[in-house]
């Protein structure tokens, strides 16, 4: 049986059951963070990810300082996912014998550039010949009071389902660098800049994570479409996504309409929004959301419900019960 | 500039001077693990190894329960070389879409194996595809008493240098493997299993580490010769090694014999011994070598002195100084 056969989530539930079993003050994968409880106050957060030339980028559809940031965000999105401060970096390079010095300069120059940004400490890494590819591997430590913790597992039925940011702007512009076009117009550079150059939401995160009515929390790497999946799984749920109140960008929406995009199918499943998915008590929503606006620049919106664990997951627009065409993102599954 | 023309050791001074100054309670480049202050009494350790098919390992050449034993061994050994114990671990794997599931089940079996034997969590990390070649990312967390913390940086002139094993092992059998024969002698076999199957020498580093006399620590990965030099740059010393005193098998001596390769240069220069390379003040080291020769079934051989930091770097066999052929492993230089 190839790998390609049963797809990243079934895998990684099959390799799961191989280790021992954590104990109470150890939380492993199914998380955005592994947790290790620090002492009775306080937790460390660790996070991991690989990302592999051709596969997570092609190299000439980003520069080499972008591609450091981005490699490096998209951790601390990890971090920010839980509540947590990132504190500190360990990357690992996989280098084609052929790559310019220039180039990782530049490459380790936006890697510097977020580390200060953020104010994390480079620990350590590795650095190895690799064949064809580039491999980046990057992991991230960070800290969380254990009272500002927050899982996938604690959303809790009647939660509102909501996210900090714009959703399927780095989808789109994924999708306009894989068009090869010769110049791009103003809301496309937005939109691409918005995939190479991702804000993970730390001050977001940490803000949130201080209301006890905040119930759960990932960050959105796949698309909500595949990420509100996770939180069902975790937290024995089903829910309702509401797509006419999906938050889009002006430049999104103009340039769905320009190339005959599905807006709301994009926004759903293009993932890479690094922005957070949150669930909070629905009686709590409205005060929090308002809060939230004064104090950050992107808004609060929520885009659906939390139901019983006998329901499962639904899209409605304007009322109306749908079906999506593509499904969320799986290196494996999806060619 | 390619970055085959400055070598990896190179490159990593030229990074590492882009990220800002470490505080006092971190420690990051430069050491086995990267040191992160818990409390007054205790410190984490984190490494982390990039290991990339065709460069770290021939898929053909181990198998998978090996490979997967390994991966995680080599990164035990560096919490060992700080006198720690290893906690927990984080696994990224890069796959290629052809790759058998029967083939990952087995190499997982073979990490969930040597975590079980050194009681380590598996607590996250990331699948993803892969093009052509199988990546390996490792990452281990651990933990030491701040008293017993020891250092590359510790060496004091006049210190005993010594090793927790024998050296070469695993060099002769890497060059055995790719000789390709059809059939290997029970010696040859063994050195095949030194080289596919290191055990990481955390009881003896963890032992070690309790004695104030033992002023430096490291893991010998690229082999004595290389890593010797680790020490003598971060200690600021100069350095001697006896070469006719290095602890060498039987089936080593007679394998080398065989082939007519030079055991004292491959013993200094194969590498991935994985055993510890440590300096000891030179009063102490035998009471402490009778010890430890109670205590454990390799010996703790002394194999040179520490000098003054204007001394630089010699080789003895039999009294007179001598040169050896090789240098230390390079991924980038050597290819």
């Amino acid at each position: 049986m190839k790998i390609t056969e049963i797809g990243e989530f079934e895998f990684i539930k099959r390799i799961a059951q191989k280790f021992k079993v954590l104990p109470e003050n150890l939380i492993g994968i199914g998380d955005d963070c592994a947790v290790i409880e620090c002492d009775k106050d306080n937790c460390m957060l660790v996070t991991t990810d690989m990302l592999i030339e051709d596969v997570h980028f092609i190299k000439n559809k980003i520069s080499a300082f972008d591609l450091g940031k981005k490699a490096v965000a998209v951790n601390i999105s990890d971090i920010a996912a839980m509540g947590g401060k990132p504190h500190s970096a360990f990357i690992s390079l996989g280098i084609p014998p052929e790559t310019n010095v220039e180039w990782l300069d530049t490459f380790y120059n936006g890697m510097a550039n977020i580390l200060e940004n953020y104010n994390l400490f480079l620990l350590g890494g590795d650095t190895t010949k690799s064949h064809e590819k580039l491999v980046i591997n990057i992991g991230i430590i960070g800290y969380v009071e254990k009272r500002f913790l927050k899982l996938r597992s604690g959303a809790r039925i009647g939660d509102a389902i909501c996210v900090t940011g714009y959703l399927g702007d780095s989808g789109a512009g994924l999708k306009l660098l894989i068009q090869d076009k010769e110049s791009y117009d103003p809301d496309e550079t937005y939109l691409i800049e918005r995939h190479n150059c991702p804000n993970p939401h730390v001050t977001e995160g940490v803000w949130l994570a201080q209301y006890a009515e905040v119930n759960s929390m990932m960050d959105i790497s796949d698309g909500i479409d595949s990420d509100i999946k996770r939180i069902m799984e975790m937290s024995s749920c089903g829910a309702e996504i509401y797509l006419d109140k999906l938050p889009l960008s002006q430049s999104f929406v103009k340039i769905c309409e320009k190339y005959g995009w599905d807006k709301y199918e994009l926004a759903a499943t293009g993932g890479e929004d690094y922005c957070l998915l949150v669930t909070i008590n629905s009686e709590n929503y409205d005060i929090i959301a308002n809060e939230f606006q004064k104090k950050f620049s992107n808004p609060l919106t929520k885009i659906g419900k939390v139901l019983d664990s006998k329901s499962s997951f639904s899209y409605y627009l304007n009322n109306k019960k749908i079906n999506l065409k593509s499904i969320g993102y799986d290196h494996f599954l999806i060619k």
